[in-house]
């Protein structure tokens, strides 16, 4: 059986949709590498390194789209 | 005959609606790329690689977004 | 004259509005580099590369995001 | 003066929209580069670069996004 | 406890929502490489690259499109 | 004080939108890198990099999907 870690776009705060955002992000790196340990390992590589982690913020700057969509922009 | 494998963009919940996500962001490397001994050479470039990694992740992003809104976001 | 090769974004099911989306994709590249040639000389390079197999994907995602609306996701 | 060269975002067709796409993308080529001596050296290195060709594929993919929301998907 | 940073998505002015996104840009940064220490060290290294600039700027831009949009344009 | 130099997202023609939509893109490199002398010295780096203009290029056409919707694509 399958996890359960997305019951739900919606969140109270902008702050919480983009704390949203993070996780989606991470999450399709987990999925595609499900080894805890190898990503460990590679955590410094991109942590370490401007144009690895300006990536990291790209792929949450295009979830925090939608889950802003989703939350009609907290309004 | 071409196989069907995207008779809907609807899912019954977020988590479901990412995992098409996943699918269909796979799906282009598999038509682009239909040699699967290829494709399982390949694998362990990119997941022991934190960019290649992102970028998946990203590609996955992009593709939540459609299935989100075909989903009008699980509201 | 030039070719008739869009004549619409309609299609009958998500699946078709995928595979339309590859071709939208790749025909701006056949626009670029217009030599058949050329294309077949450099597609081993992309095919057998796991981040350039990626970013093919991903101008596939940004494609079928306007497909998708297009065809108001099929509802 | 400015030389007018986008008059409107209305096109007949999805292939037209395309095709303005194209031009949207390389616009702003031009108006970095402006020395089209240079635009004309540049050019050999990316039409015969496979992620090159994929990456301009991508800014059209983008700006076909933006012409097909402005003329309704050509519905 | 969480520090709160980002308790709405209004602005009064585009500048003012443009001065938010590049702060969206940043905190995934922040969040992902939290020592100061690390991040100062890396900022020449991006700083004085055209290209990191420019990525730095591209994910500027997708928050952008999304305060945007919350703000409904400034109209 | 900060200058103003975006007190809105309208502009009379599309074209115009395209040249605000340049505009956005730079500010964000001139904020992240405020000394005039290094953005010059960087300037023929990119200038002269055919996937670097492209990169330039990709960063206008999200800045112009904005611009086009505050814009109503200039219906």
């Amino acid at each position: 059986m399958t996890e359960e870690w997305l019951p739900t776009l919606k969140t109270d705060t902008p702050q919480e949709g983009y704390e949203l955002a993070m996780k989606l992000a991470r999450k399709a790196v987990g999925l595609t590498q499900p080894d805890p340990e190898i990503r460990k390992m590679l955590r410094p590589t991109y942590a370490n390194n401007a144009d690895s982690l300006t990536f990291a913020s790209q792929v949450v700057a295009i979830h925090f789209q939608t889950v802003a969509a989703a939350n009609n922009y907290w309004n």
